[in-house]
């Protein structure tokens, strides 16, 4: 699959870096179209206070569903309106990449039962008391199962990102980008600095 | 001083990570309230198509100011009346940050003559050519001389924000906030693995 499209996933007081590391790294993929989508309002913040503009689609067969964490998933995650939204968009897209406290949400849908997954390290264990089908990851940057992508805190949605383009579009391509974001691209997902007991 | 406020000067085809790394790390710091300013407009879009919500700002006395670069560089250093206005709010900032070539409008300014500084590694002969009295540093993730902090490219401006924080509110809180974001923070200045030979 060439990446093609990609819906990324806003509410308030979503965390900004979630959405835009992995948002500056699809940018540098040719033709690939990036769309902010929401299911409640407009115009969402982010709990760093920047203000984005999104739409409200009805289709839901996206390329990719990225689906960030942030203050915001602590009231998310008990409301069955928007979970059943985000379950209907993670089935359809091809694949879906959740990053920090965004495999929280989609760990109150089934989607993730009997999968690996990983999450924010200083939001794991309240993460892994939502769900415990999920086969949590203490010690991972990021983890792939199927068309599942789920990392850890904040940044490194920006590995993982570099990862889903190594994939999909090549190892050198995802090099290319990082080397234009003057980026050191931790690419090792076992190399987790801030592993956590658990 | 404590950085309180932080103006963060947007612009159409600006990158987007060169403004929302820095963004995220600043969102860390108690009390600091970031406002997202312009001189034309009032929706931005980035290059990456994230259009954020700015405010029009006549008073110009801010902590710090935030440029950032990307593709809308281009067109505004041929822009004087936006050269006028950047240079009045750099003036009377108390520190001013520059992400990579976000530099590159500064430097058309006076501001920087005489002083060390850099820039995008990739666009760093255009960047060059601007302003010979620069002293450019080809070698370098951020450089500091006197108020003004500038950055290697785009994912530099973190690894700069940390060290502005650092610089004002301690080691220990800038090495904290690297933490919480799950981001390796590439520490040394001197360090670019990014340099190319100019």
């Amino acid at each position: 699959m060439n990446i093609k499209e990609i819906a990324v996933l806003l509410f308030d007081n979503f965390e900004t870096l979630d959405v835009m590391g992995p948002v500056e790294v699809f940018g540098f993929l040719p033709e690939c179209k990036i769309r902010f989508i929401s299911f409640y309002g407009k115009w969402l913040t982010s709990s760093q206070k920047v203000t984005v503009e999104t739409e409200h689609v009805k289709e839901s067969n996206f390329d990719v569903l990225l689906i960030p964490g942030g203050a915001g998933t602590r009231i998310l995650c008990k409301d069955v309106g928007f979970l059943f939204k985000l379950q209907r968009h993670a089935e359809h897209a091809k694949l879906c990449m959740t990053v920090c406290t965004g495999s929280a949400l989609l760990a109150k849908t089934p989607l993730l039962d009997g999968r690996k997954a990983t999450s924010n390290k200083r939001a794991f264990h309240w993460v892994m008391s939502l769900n415990e089908s999920v086969h949590w990851q203490p010690r991972a940057r990021w983890v792939r199962d199927g068309k599942f992508y789920t990392s850890s805190g904040i940044s490194a949605g920006i590995d993982m990102a570099l990862q889903v383009v190594a994939d999909f579009h090549g190892y050198d391509q995802a090099l290319s980008i990082a080397n234009r974001m003057e980026y050191v691209w931790n690419e090792n997902a076992d190399d987790d600095p801030f592993c956590l007991e658990v």
